[in-house]
């Protein structure tokens, strides 16, 4: 269906670039969880902007510093701030994060919003563990931590959406973002990229063409690594596209890196 | 008094940095208001986390873009998203917007959270305003701008939290907001304050002794540059201290810096 209006249909992609689709299923093309996108963020920065609400039920949103205990977020904020007074008075509220930003379009990078209510720590071991899990995030907090007037809250997540660019998201609950590790590898990710950008394109390519679902692949640049594999861009004879090669098996750091991505190599070029 | 207890009053600085006052009353240190400050935060960049409310009445933090339509944010998001769904259902916002880092401690660094409730443009004239405000901010948002599935809103600010760093920040009222203009200088301040600190250090040391309060500087710094005057650090025989000096009047380009400052030497110098 056509329309003389203005508007359109969000399936409809105007003038938005369109994808080549592949020609053949992706082989290993498992990607890290919701869940698992989520806490990789959650390390990823101490810094992050909170969801409080105020004494009239108005949402209030304000920057905070953080630690993570066991994927918890830790706060410490003011009591005569107004988040400090708001979290005091219901504690409900939810924290979004920002990755360290990768593309110039802010929409394009990965986020997360976890979302539950706030507790004091329940005790002295869990005082003492989110105190130190906030100051080995936050070293400046070391001048109020101990005031009087701050407070400590440890945000209990209940569930959580993520966004990681355009068209990749997903939600997941608070248990399974608890469960998750962070990603070993995004933390060094870009010098990774880079490497096999600058030195392997022509491997990059391979795996497109051999594991990635294109044959008809031209050329291939990386745009990110974890540790289940490798995302691919992709130049094909039918356009731009994006695809995903996958690890043997997930690796636990970057010195696994250099060995699971010539295993990638061989098994594209069928030694 | 003292205590045996770990937590400290908040007046007692502990172990945080302690501050040599002025000796005299600083000439001319007028600061852009807090209104002008938030303005001046608000038109630094395009993105920031907005604050809305669940079916629930939840709290929920997620990131978006914006433009400014004479100060006020418009948004452009899905109707589909949690946070497009939460509009619909219940107008009240506030967006928490961070100014680009000039610190590397993040609460130090300037920021501030515009509240108030949004609204769909008022009629087809402010409609044709808000879109091409947004998209004059964020070029990426033709891409869906006009989908069916996508609404603008016009953030009403009604009142607004200003942080400009430790121990600066202050409120005002939506209608100072929208009245004040963002700072002409800041875009470029970063360059201005290398170009001071390499150049003409002797100049600041003799303007914080001479019209900063402080007679007793060793040597000075330029922290930030504004409209109306500069930011100066100093190590005095005291210890560190902060200070301002102000312009003869406030200045509206670049290019009437040099001349401003030019002018701060000289009467610093007693030329």
């Amino acid at each position: 269906m056509t329309s003389a209006s203005p508007s359109r249909d969000h399936g409809d992609p105007g003038d938005a670039p369109t994808l080549a689709p592949p020609l053949s299923a992706p082989v290993d093309a498992v990607r890290p969880s919701p869940a698992e996108e989520a806490r990789t963020i959650a390390a990823s920065t101490n810094s992050a902007t909170l969801a409080t609400l105020t004494a009239g039920g108005d949402p209030w949103a304000s920057f905070v510093t953080y630690g993570l205990l066991d994927g918890d977020p830790v706060l410490c904020v003011s009591d005569l701030a107004e988040h400090g007074r708001n979290l005091a008075a219901d504690p409900r509220a939810s924290l979004a994060i920002l990755a360290p930003a990768t593309e110039t379009d802010p929409l394009a990078n990965a986020r997360v919003t976890l979302a539950g209510h706030v507790e004091a720590p329940r005790d002295d071991a869990e005082r003492a563990a989110a105190r130190a899990a906030h100051l080995a995030a936050v070293p400046a907090a070391k001048y109020y931590v101990d005031y009087r007037d701050f407070s400590l809250w440890v945000l209990r997540v209940q569930r959580l959406r993520w966004v990681g660019g355009y068209g990749r998201m997903d939600s997941a609950a608070g248990a399974d973002y608890r469960a998750a590790q962070p990603d070993p590898i995004r933390p060094d990710a870009a010098g990774a990229v880079t490497h096999l950008n600058d030195d392997h394109a022509d491997a990059l390519a391979a795996m497109a063409r051999a594991l990635g679902g294109y044959p008809d692949t031209v050329t291939a640049s990386c745009t990110g690594v974890d540790r289940y594999g490798l995302d691919l861009r992709l130049q094909t004879e039918r356009g731009m596209a994006y695809t995903r090669v996958g690890f043997a098996s997930p690796i636990d750091s970057m010195t696994e890196l250099r060995s699971a991505a010539v295993e990638l190599t061989r098994r594209a070029r069928g030694h």
